[in-house]
């Protein structure tokens, strides 16, 4: 079989790094094009040293040659700036993977709330896909723009999802903390994000309003089938290079007994490659799966309050970025799912 | 005016050598005994190097000889150990300042639910004082046994009992989601806790019933004037030695209006030498509290879900523990509060 | 081709854990036996739970059972016992690679003083062979028992061997100067290696005598020719999870020209998947390396002085251990030397 | 008696932040102005929340409003603007302390070699004190120009000088290796020093021609009684905030025997508040001195090359830069040298 022709637009940050780690060992991929604007014209030696041995080389972004030379192209742009590369290269048949927020939404009113802006490509909307296999394996298969899902949002959707799906959690009252390492602040040179600044401290950040809220509340409602969930979502900082932590806080309804969880667990990931369901009282530690495409959770009943408490770990820059980016591709591309994943 | 003597039982963990820390550049206070069964017979330079210079050398603990020579005894012994040392001291007339849990709970009951044990001393409850100075200052200045507050415990109480007590927050469904550093563990020897397991790495642990719990819930429903209150904490552990973050969920009442809140912290805490309020909007960093007595917390109200959220830093070792128990002693003694603290 | 047939004996050690981690996704090697002591009945979920997916589990060492069912055997040892299992192992014609210590050094009485005990398998010396594939390779092939070097002497030996080689620099007056992750003390639950004693500081140790010392002037003096070396090797402890940095300081000779070095580097190395030299004037930075089989190294000339320093990273788990020693596998069983390790 | 005024231009960095943090708490000192072109106008709450408390606010640089109101100046200022604020401030008979690198060196050639630039104010060179106070402490108690020593240089002057003057050891052929925290690179918002470049990795840099090298070239020879010594200085960054650990390898003369070298320690700093001789085989530990002025060291004696290797340990912002400038002020004004610094 002949080898699928990528290209990554933005490859010089941490998504892109990550892309690149995952596709210079996957082989079913030919690495065509990797642009940055700032890095253009640099051989990967100089800004990822760890991926010299792949040869490549940034360049300009020129979407023309993307079309030209590429079945497939990775966005891992900034919103806004990834839907400009989007349109051309949808609309030329170069199958979309985008990392980016552009497409995550389907209410542009929500879009504008949280991005501060118009809808970049609102006509494309109807056709992207929500790029979550464990959710959307099928429509994912045939999709022409794939709109990989956040971070944080990854974490909490897998675990959360197939609870209110089988209808033993309310969509109401829903509370998650989530801590996040560095890296999911991208490669940005801030004077908060420099080393002293963060290491050996915590904080929360954007506690009411962080642009991942709608995105979850859309996903976590489709799983209700309710028209709309309002929750709390409240993101820390924490000095570790990578992996998510998120902690989710559930009113469990009548039905949602130990068992009850068990099978919901066991119907939706029993035979997922990339969930680890750790099962009940027992609890997820990021370092289990760093470097790794893997979410992994387990649960807790607080008897004392009758919540019930799941807790969730993924690595924000593979399940919760790229790794589910090229889990994507390979669905799309009819590759054994776990290609260059494992 | 004469220095206070004081001792040390169990001077050999962090709280330990925190207290030592403190005390060593105390200009009010003369330290007469260390003691640890492990560390005994050894000069301080050989467990603390960095206090090499105070001289002092580790003797195995002996009750009398503390009661012969001190005015105050610090207690940093496990729970139930401490109850042990703090009778005969407390009925000897030396003044007990305990960091342990044992004279933390008013409730016998709750001590054995949580702590697995009869409580080893019943008969010191009623004259334990919860050592708080920011809500217990008179008590404490005239208090024979002082319970120092747990760690978690004083980055959630400070912040919250003061909306409690003006009926600006519900008791009812309150969350917390905490985060602390790995000397929160305490200096403990144990395959969880070795650098590579910890670094790196995060995790939430006992999501329903730390010990920490009940301490909390007590406080809290003195504060709201109610029997009981059931609510969530779940602590986490983070790869940095020192710092807590708390997150704290509240459900506003009808009046809890900006202006109040602010107000309320004003009349609570304004003239409070170790508390900073900072106010709407403003997130706390653990970096800005560590190595300080400083409890430091700021708030955010949630349109879209009606929360109020507080988030509130501390550092564990010294206003969760050592730092907050020289803040009592100086209080008992008649000291200036913030002496050797700043 | 059917697949090699595998034993790890002391599988549950950091070692133990990466070897694991290579071994479950290299496709020509089928894992038989991981046996553990400590760990022995129990799945490797609970010990290492991001390797859950394996399905395996620990067992109590049993050399005759390794025998009965293995082709290699894996010994993730502490030296002593590593030879105990050496013996049997070879005697039955299972090829034997150590991670251990025992069978890197040719003198049993460098042995006895480093090690402080008679050598206890010095009739395999003869046949064991130093794993380092970069210049031991055609040996390793057809060796029965390899000797995988140690993490310090592996960041070492491959830059220097290449130029006392070449006679471009002399086999006096060598200082280094190495760096090592925690990792590096093994999973060792002892106070000096617990996070809040680690973290935020940096020790030099063993600066004198360190074991890994006589396996650095063995080698070095092999590669320059003459019968012994005497050098500084100065090691430190860094808080990082992984990887080692070394510092070589050496006195150029007459024809150490840029061009002889780059040259020497050339010849040595310039075919090989796991070196990366990165030439004159360009510094390596473990982030680069860790988690890869790859050494990385630069070199500065310093006119002032007039020595000549090289800066080596590796990781020291990966090429530093595992990584080689799968490495070492590959060869002598005939597979594609970087199987499994890309 | 009435207290020293004085004022910090650039105080918005690490050192500046370091000297508030010292001051704020230094019973003979009132802060009468700090500068800083970035956060002029700010309150320190905004740049530095843990020392809101203090009620400064940061103006722009204006040394006659300096000279109008302070007894002493610090000028925590890259190097070239720093000899701009100390020409007139001395003049004006301000006491400067200069935390930068301008007056430093006695050789104007040398600093246009390592700086790249002529020397600002050649004029005052002949005036400047190296404020290392173990050393030249008469000097600085009638200093008007006070130049701190860099951070590595005080790691390494320390204990090298006083082996040097005693002939123990040789000024030929001395060879450091040095290990920093990342806050010796200053608040610098660039690339290679945010979090995720920085953490869980370690390089060498500048191995050839750091600017501190001639610092201590000069220092060392100076103690030596020799015009120039020509050695080798190579730092490390290592992912911690604080901290420096020198290792310095020497060639003992032949009266270096144990007893001279404790007796030469014992007669340099047998009285020194700030020096910490471990003594011999007893490595240092940075965490033992970080956030105090102290200067720890050891050595170990190397039988095998004949080497003497010293290990020592400071705080790079306290003893390696602000700390030693208000320990200087202390001298300089006469107060208790340890005033503020314990």
């Amino acid at each position: 079989m002949s080898k699928i022709r990528v290209g990554i637009a933005g490859a010089a940050g941490y998504a892109g790094e990550e892309l690149l780690r995952l596709l210079t060992r996957h082989s079913g991929v030919e690495i065509k094009i990797i642009t940055s604007r700032q890095s253009a014209g640099k051989d990967i030696a100089e800004v990822f040293p760890r991926l010299a041995g792949s040869g490549l080389k940034f360049s300009m972004p020129d979407v023309q040659e993307m079309i030209s030379c590429c079945d497939a192209a990775f966005l891992a742009l900034p919103h806004g700036l990834a839907a400009e590369f989007a349109i051309p290269l949808a609309n030329a048949g170069v199958a979309v993977i985008d990392i980016s927020a552009d497409f995550r939404l389907r209410s542009t009113a929500k879009y504008k709330e949280y991005y501060g802006a118009d809808h970049p490509a609102p006509e494309l909307l109807e056709t992207a896909v929500y790029g979550l296999p464990e959710r959307n394996r099928a429509d994912i298969a045939k999709a022409s723009l794939i709109a990989c899902p956040g971070c944080y949002p990854t974490s909490i959707i897998l675990p959360t999802t197939a609870l209110l799906k089988a209808g033993l959690v309310s969509p109401d009252g829903i509370i998650v903390s989530s801590l996040s390492g560095v890296s999911g602040a991208g490669r940005k040179v801030d004077l908060p994000y420099i080393f002293p600044e963060c290491n050996e401290s915590m904080r929360a950040y954007s506690v009411a309003g962080h642009r991942h809220l709608p995105e979850i509340e859309q996903e976590l409602a489709l799983a209700a089938g309710v028209g709309e969930i309002a929750m709390n979502f409240i993101p820390h900082l924490i000095p570790v290079n990578r992996g998510i932590n998120s902690t989710i806080i559930l009113n469990p309804t009548e039905k949602c007994s130990d068992e009850a969880i068990a099978q919901a667990y066991a119907e939706a990931y029993g035979s997922e490659p990339f969930v680890r369901v750790l099962g009940k009282g027992k609890l997820p530690d990021t370092k289990n799966v760093t470097f790794t495409n893997v979410c992994e959770f387990g649960w807790v009943r607080d008897a004392h309050t009758g919540k019930l408490i799941v807790c969730s770990c993924i690595d924000n820059l593979t399940k919760g970025a790229s790794g589910q980016a090229v889990q994507c591709m390979n669905i799309r591309f009819g590759l054994p799912e776990t290609e260059g994943l494992i």
